[in-house]
């Protein structure tokens, strides 16, 4: 193992850069990773803009996967050169809130979120891996680095939306946006039993992607009004439940109004880009008697979690690797961040490659 | 039966009065009552002052017990003269909500109150009761009208609150408000385990009632501000769960920022009051995934809703009567509204009597 | 309307025949449906063989669907001539049960279940439907009339199997035989986000359907002890959750035993062919203390529980047809009858139609 | 700290003995205790009568509090000497299973029973902690370890039972056996919203007991048969839920004879001691088909559960105290551990103390 590493770190306010530090040692109960695939996400270019407070010279990154190059004295059950996936979120596994199924509230709101926002994340060409004995998941052989690597985050996340709007067999269920969260939302929301599936969404890349993971119908936002369409397509009904993966005003919004009574709308969008508070309509909300939940989440972390998935995957019941549109080495990392960030050539996840 | 009936009437905007209707005869699948108890609730002064769009003319009323004057030819099982209440809320029974479980949202959002919204209440002589087979409810011979009129929409509605509030045993919760709602939550709270309830209230005789009730402390929002009294009370942790029961932007506001990453805020306020949306502070939300959930609902209606509240009341549990602050006979139904449109007197509950 | 019609009747223990009945004339709740096509029931061939104490002259049939021929007084919404199903549950949805959710329990044990168990069942030319506000399902026009039926009772049967085995996100679950409701089993375990389907089948037939409805591996006892084969798979792990869709000692002893601490049995097959007790094996049983749950359970009715198997039929997601191996015209019932009791011909379900 | 302390030990079968043994040394995730007060537990009876296979030389006991001695390099957040109570269960939180929140099932099949089962246990002057940065809970101030270590197992046991049973405001609920663990199900019932709470007893002890802690009624089994009198006491309709508390297949039966359709048995007796499967009578069991849940389980651990507890306690909703009858110091332990053994003197809980 040499003595230093490349890490692509945040150096202070919309400045980053590849940046060499030592290879760190791992403490009695984690783990050290040699990464070999990574996806950059949108949260870090939120971070990158001050979304966080983070000090200068983090590294960035919570979507890697790779093989274990060391584990601590406290860890057990691991090889030297094993293929391992981690979850964006990585809990301690004691604290009261993991005790009661909270992982990613880990020592309090939103404290299971650790990679970038607490310590150094993991876009580098090694990481660190806290609680290594139940967040390093082992990537199944028929499972290759490319797929497992949305475990990480978009796949457990898009899942959780899913999982928190409380579908029921033949259910319609809305996602507003098909970004790739959104996107393993509609696969999440199709796992689960939705009987109809629509998705709001205008960009054509991503109109495609969703009819291939399950959408039904797709709602186009600029062509008229997204509740109005939505209330049109179920006979003014509306939806038995609704996904936010957007994290704007106007959709959280949509979201509610186009709920039917008794429905849940499960918010998976961060909120963090607009200081105002969000709005509850009074009659969207049944004037606080509607029946209607709200729910909210982070995306679950743990080896069972990754482990259900790569499952899932295994036996070819999920294939996120479409949702791939641009592929870089991490020489290239910087231009791969900055087309995300600008949302350049309909990107909607750019995997980087180790060496 | 004599030909007409005494009603206690809203005649249009800030108006009402005793009127003279005609007795109804019920169809096959409703049954009519003979009142002899009933109470006044906040809402009908709500609907006086304009807040639900009613007819003029209609009946108010929704919380009465009497005994079964006759029955449709569908509805099978009961006798002229059986003791009987009936929930305020009074589902079809039929409808693909109610199929569903949502009662209360029978046909559609908040479907499921009838009186005075859609029919004409039961602050009368005599009332009509739809879908009499699942509605009438049986009272005990050990429960005395005088409690039992409470299972009618306080008990089951403040019941629904804590229900709603998903408490976990040991767990620390927050109601907000002690009116006769809020006292129900709080025993409600008791009842499904709650370890420590804290509960929000300055009056002092809703105080004490709420001790009574099992409140373990009570904070004075008047002595300062609530959120940071309640996180000193709780070593700066917050809350596992709380319930909104006074209906109030900034009980709401209160009720999410005390709540812990993870819990849940169950609101069982009436927002029709204020026009302005309700607002989601950023932090206290989370940014939309601290896992925390908000949950509304209108009171569950039925036969066997009303059978639980009555075992409660029948092995000692529960004792709602302390909440009578006030009584008088139906011909003095005026006397007691306005006392309780003002709030005067420290009046919590006017139990209403008839001959 | 004529007044007589063409019934297919258990005459007495093995005997059936067509037998002709006057057409009934519903009453104010209930409707009157004239049959278009219908399916034949295993459980139709343990009752004429004894299973159920049936009183002589009763018709047979719980899967039938039709058109709306007459309503009751009290029954608004449909119109002559619509097309409908119904389910072979058919609730009161007034009880205490049917208020708590309890449908298929209508009254009590097993309550819900009243064609020809209670009443005359509709393999006939014509059936009335009780509480037909709520047990009358509209059919949607994109749905025909071989793949509605099979929402009356496989599918919701099968698929109240798999919502009873509490599948998470990627879970092993194992189904225990694949007739038909087996089969709607393995689609439901599918539908509700399996990650790995094992079922247990050696008929070659039904091994080619399992896979085709989402079996990942089929495990044929024919080739050893089926818990060894289910271990063998799992790594010795056994399965998060297990259906029993046969109704027999070895099934449920079986599901039972590969069962993973914390998972769940969910039982659907009817165990009433053999009277002697089922045994819980004290080791497959964790003493007590595995956190195992064995859930029973029987075909939930009602119209929104055929609204979501519609649309999940509507939108691609299910297609039973398939399962129908044979058809035969209702003159032929008879024949079609011994075909399933003899199971000849690799018979899964026999389409029956009516002129 | 002296070199050696003294364990209650298990020489071999029926022998049990004072043992002398070297005060262990904590590795970096554990904790050393040193003990205050403990219970003997029945399971330790049955133990060493052989019900569980254990190396001849194991420590019993698992129901201890004490106050830290030591903690390992990776705990953080306690002080020596600080009071610290811990579950009879104590899982290490990473597994595959504790992190899907069945910490009893630790690693498998009732693996979270660690002391004793697996290592030495707690009936000693000091005791290790595995996993303690999740396993050690402090004790409130208010808390006396008198009460405290009810917490370890009796409360949480019996809650969990309770708490299994899927209680709904107002159930009627049946606990059979009311033994300290049966105890704890009639209070966890009590502060779950039953109704009415029907316990199963005989002794007279136990009977004034049970009342005390919340039974409104007791059916005595040497008066007739117990399914009978909870009939007769139901109006024929039997429990909501039932909770089986002795482990022997009588009362299982019985606790599923008398549930209603629908119901849930909570089973929390430990059938080791008789090797004969359990029988699931074929009516009772609704044919497989009733809606009826049979749920096991095992004391969750964790200190998140235990200050739960602590928190009941502290506000004055439970007080388990006057469930020790008697009272021993530890030099005395073997004469207790022969009281429980043989149920003398209608003893309950034996407390022992130590110097």
């Amino acid at each position: 193992m040499s003595a230093s590493m490349q890490t692509f770190t945040m150096l202070g306010l919309n400045e980053t850069s590849i940046v060499d530090k030592p290879i760190p040692t791992p403490g009695p109960n984690e783990a050290l990773v040699k990464t070999t695939a990574a996806l950059i996400c949108t949260s870090d270019v939120h971070t990158v803009r001050g979304a966080l407070p983070v000090e200068p010279g983090r590294t960035l990154g919570h979507e890697s996967v790779g093989v274990v190059a060391a584990v601590g004295s406290a860890v057990a059950g691991f090889t030297e050169g094993q293929r391992v996936a981690v979850n964006a979120v990585t809990p301690c596994w004691q604290c009261s809130y993991c005790q009661r199924g909270l992982s990613s509230q880990c020592g309090g709101l939103l404290g299971g979120y650790k990679y970038t926002a607490q310590v150094d994340g993991n876009m580098a060409e090694y990481f660190l891996v806290p609680a290594a004995q139940a967040n390093l998941a082992p990537i199944p052989d028929s499972v290759p680095d490319e797929a497992a690597v949305y475990a990480c985050d978009m796949l457990s996340t898009g899942f959780m939306g899913a999982e928190h709007a409380q579908i029921t067999l033949g259910d319609t269920v809305v996602v507003f946006a098909q970004g790739a969260v959104g996107l393993a939302a509609t696969i999440g929301a199709r796992l689960l039993g939705a009987g109809r599936i629509i998705t709001v969404e205008s960009l054509p890349e991503r109109v495609a992607l969703s009819k291939r993971f399950g959408a039904d119908e797709v709602v186009d936002y600029t062509h008229g009004d997204v509740v109005e369409q939505i209330l049109d397509l179920t006979s003014g009904q509306g939806a038995d439940a609704t996904i936010e993966a957007l994290g704007a005003p106007h959709t959280f919004e949509a979201a509610l109004a186009c709920l039917k009574a008794g429905g849940t709308l499960s918010n998976v969008g961060y909120h963090g880009e607009n200081p105002a508070p969000l709005q509850l309509d009074l009659m969207a909300f049944g004037l606080g008697m509607g029946e209607k939940t709200i729910r909210t989440g982070l995306c679950p972390g743990g080896s069972d979690r990754m482990r259900r998935i790569f499952t899932l995957i295994e036996t070819g019941k999920v294939d996120p690797t479409p949702m791939t549109t641009h592929r870089f080495a991490f020489a290239d990392v910087q231009r791969a961040f900055t087309m995300m960030a600008d949302k350049e050539d309909g990107i909607v996840k750019p995997l980087i490659t180790f060496a």
